[in-house]
């Protein structure tokens, strides 16, 4: 056996839905030369992140071994596939391939943050290959919710590895390739050592549904709605808005796309060829001079984020359009875990205005874009490969994939972030547990996740901010009484007067009686001074708030 | 026609799911003797209510008028519609009726708040019926998730009003009465003015399920299961709490109740008489002797909620019971919106464990204690109202709910929080508004929800928190440099240096060229570091945080 290896180490969407970002390498031990798949972000919240802007994983490992890595692969155009690329790619420096619609996205996200387009390689389908140090990496079309979804074909001295990306089993996909099987079969015909799959629907027990079966319901919806019609779902997904604008087409009505991201995707569509057809839109100022009835607005925001086309209408007008009693706005698309109270705020602002509400609870409007349980079974089928590594999916999720696969006689492990595979042999095993964690971009900054910034946000946030000022003349004798500033706490407490005037005067009382050597030691006046805001509020208010403590020496 | 009228009037729970609490009135306009139905909570989350700890319905109303409140009537034993009795009963001093499950748990409320237990009545059923001032009211037994739901038949001059609670028509509801339709048509045949209606469900299209129909799929999991096997549920959904212990005890299994909710529960059952039998239960000392395989824990948490005895397990230990390989865990529930982080959360906790994870994604664990919409029709055709108005919903629940009725034939209007109708005549009119709100329970502190406080607690979590302190002399001039602190923002931005160093130089700069009219002006000073603080904020780090600015003047 050769003492070159083939490693696998997932940095970022393994034990998590979200941040896509392997890592392969092949080559002797700690010389590898490496390849990057994908490099995705994933979105901030208020109970874990507040203020945050958006979350990267984490790279350090990928930047200390910046010298060995050859280039960036890219699956496809989501973001978190390659929401990061513009952000990240100043540490890795090195070439970025992707098909022609991922490439555009991808361009933009370079120009966004100031970097080199031309970075951006864009490459053929397969069977064209790359070559990246040992490995060849060929783009194989795969249908998903995005145009020119790509699983990637890698092959390296150890052998041929396919990573499935996201991906759906679709034979009519409205927009892009329909999934070939003669074509997979024929690039696994040879063997392939490991399917590295996207484990996110292994609990969906029916096989994955068509694009093509939602454009029918659509259709008839949109083709009975008495006044304006407004349907929103995710941008890129391009066959879905194209089935929507053809929907509304042939119901006599005027396509107009409002949000940036909804006017973005379209436009991509179309220069790179993906869009052959797709209807005439209109402006909105143009689609303000139109009568409603012949209207359809196709919206950003499926997910209630606050600033989306959505939210907007949902809380009043936008761009000068605005909903009304008899108007329908359509929910073609599902609500991601977590995003529910901001989908339920917008239905219930439209509910308020008279506005009828159509989601996709009843399985009509809407179809996933990834592999159920049985679509991963007949893939396993197609590649019969020698392992199944599962990946983009939480612990729970990649632990019912590598279940299946192993109960499907391939061997199979749960790799989590950070956990660097030797898939060189047989079986895959563990070669060694890389320190991983997340990057949070917060304003212009890049910060660790375990930095103490967010968790002081959230202490603020949980239990209010007390400031307490004191200042010390140069003999340590306090100058005046303790000044207290509150900020996120109520203004009485238990005592009925104003919790400020209880807490100062506790402090006071605490400094007139406080010794020379309490008073004479930064530490231990901060220390006294934090225990007795923190107890004032207590009693006062039932609950013990953040303390921060300003001492001043006039020397 | 009289000058006496009827009014119902909603000051929690209409436009929300959640804090129930309803009142009518009887009398002349502005002397309507009232009653109030149900008094709940709703619960605070991180992005709107950040360390709030309950929020209630904003009752001023009640108070001011309180000399014309008769009595409170409780429907059922649900946080969201008894929750805030033990918290607001002082501020009313009226007797509060309940039938006896839903009393029990109504006087844990009151004790917990060092209120007078014996304020709580306990009523029997239909058709013993309570007098307070011009209404006569009854319990009327209806099927729910909760032993001893009822309707409230509510009799005034006026004519009668169904109040339906919370409820399902559920004629096999393994524990308490089964809904009666004979028993239902009979209250109505006289004629009812006005069924005033729970639409939570008004959106599901098919008739509800009976409780009893998940015993037999439960009792196929906990049989099949070879380790030990843990379950949650709503620990006030007795019945199924009996199911799942019945499924345990049936397989052989030690049935250890788990969290103080699910004791509590089970007692209050057992106390009032509405749990005739259930599988004898062992302590949680004994329970750790048990062989895990003769085992099943009944646990709380089935939200995620971090405190609760599943969130508790999914850390780690419990009153040292541990999860391991192989054991099983069902959520014999759904997951309420917004609910859903915490619970994945720990689902991919006790994956990580080994854990086997059951809920209800295929429809086999759970039913919904909630009439769908044909279950709805169902009881207007019982009831035959003159109007429904539909209550205990979002906006677009009461508005579907609204329509619904209309297209069959009966009046019917939206009535959010602080609508205030008048039932007199043959339809409902809006009579006036009410200001209304939520109240917040912060510590140990009730506050308004607009008061200021939470928006503080967002901003400082969002943005971050500067605090400037300038020290100035008698004569207005700086002593010193101006001194900060930062909480919640990065060490450092964009000219790596410390951005605390960076914004001091700032402010300390801008001190020196100070003009006195500024230095001698609180106000201008103040606004001036603010701007500064903020402005060399966004340049370095990108963001304007929270700033406190403390000027302390020697005099």
């Amino acid at each position: 056996m050769s003492s070159e290896r083939l490693i696998y180490l997932p940095l970022g969407g393994a034990g998590e839905i979200g941040m896509n970002a392997y890592v392969y390498g092949y080559g002797p031990k700690h010389k590898e030369r490496l390849i990057l798949v994908d490099l995705g972000v994933t979105f901030s919240d208020m109970e874990s992140s507040p203020g945050v802007d958006l979350i990267f994983p984490d790279i350090r490992w990928l930047e200390e071994n910046k010298s060995r890595l050859e280039a960036v692969f890219i699956t496809h155009g989501h973001e978190d596939h390659v929401g990061a690329v513009g952000h990240y790619w100043e540490k890795l420096g090195v070439p970025v391939y992707a098909r022609a619609f991922t490439a555009n996205l991808a361009r933009h996200k370079m120009a966004d943050q100031g970097q080199p387009e031309t970075e951006i390689k864009t490459v053929s389908a397969w069977p064209v290959v790359t070559k990246a140090g040992p490995f060849s990496v060929g783009f194989l079309p795969v249908s998903h919710s995005i145009p020119e979804s790509a699983a990637l074909v890698i092959d390296s001295p150890a052998g041929r590895v396919i990573h499935s990306g996201d991906f759906k089993l679709d034979e009519t996909p409205v927009v892009g390739e329909p999934f070939d099987p003669d074509l997979w079969a024929d690039v696994a015909k040879d063997g392939v050592k490991a399917l590295i799959c996207d484990s996110t629907n292994v609990f969906s027990l029916k096989p994955g549904r068509s694009e093509s079966t939602v454009g029918p319901e659509i259709e008839k919806l949109v083709a009975s709605a008495p006044e304006m019609v407004v349907a929103t779902t995710f941008a890129s997904n391009v066959a879905r808005v194209k089935t929507l604008a053809e929907a509304g087409e042939r119901a006599g009505r005027s396509i107009c796309l409002m949000g940036r991201a909804m006017r973005r995707m379209v436009e991509a569509g179309i220069q790179t060829g993906v869009l052959t057809s797709f209807p005439k839109v209109v402006s909105i100022e143009d689609a303000r001079g139109i009568p409603r009835e012949n209207l359809m607005l196709l919206v950003t925001g499926s997910q209630g984020e606050r600033r989306a086309a959505s939210a907007q209408l949902a809380r009043g007008k936008y761009n000068g359009m605005q909903l009304k009693e008899g108007d329908l706005f359509l929910f073609s698309s599902k609500t991601i875990p977590g995003n529910e109270r901001g989908v339920i705020r917008i239905m219930n602002q439209f509910s308020e205005m008279g506005v009828d509400i159509v989601d996709d609870s009843e399985g009509k409007y809407h179809v996933s874009g990834h592999a159920n349980r049985p679509d991963l079974e007949r893939l396993q089928d197609i590649v019969n490969p020698q392992m199944v590594i599962p990946n983009h999916g939480e612990h729970r999720h990649l632990r019912e994939h590598a279940k299946l696969s192993k109960e499907r006689g391939r061997e199979s492990i749960v790799a989590v972030n950070g956990t660097m595979l030797d898939l060189t042999g047989a079986s895959p095993k563990v070669a060694e547990f890389v320190e991983t964690g997340r990057t949070y971009l917060d304003g212009s900054v890049k910060i660790g996740a375990l930095d103490g910034v967010v968790r002081d946000r959230i202490r603020m946030a949980l239990n209010g901010h007390v400031i307490v000022t004191v200042i010390l003349d140069e003999d340590d004798e306090p100058l005046g009484e303790a000044w207290c500033e509150l900020k996120g706490l109520p203004e009485q407490g238990r005592s009925f007067a104003p919790l400020l005037d209880v807490v100062e005067a506790d402090l006071t009382q605490f400094l007139g009686r406080a010794n020379e050597k309490t008073l004479s030691n930064d530490d231990k006046l901060e220390t006294e001074l934090r225990r007795i805001a923190r107890n004032t509020c207590q009693t006062e208010i039932g609950k013990k708030p953040e303390v921060t403590i300003i001492v001043s020496r006039m020397s």
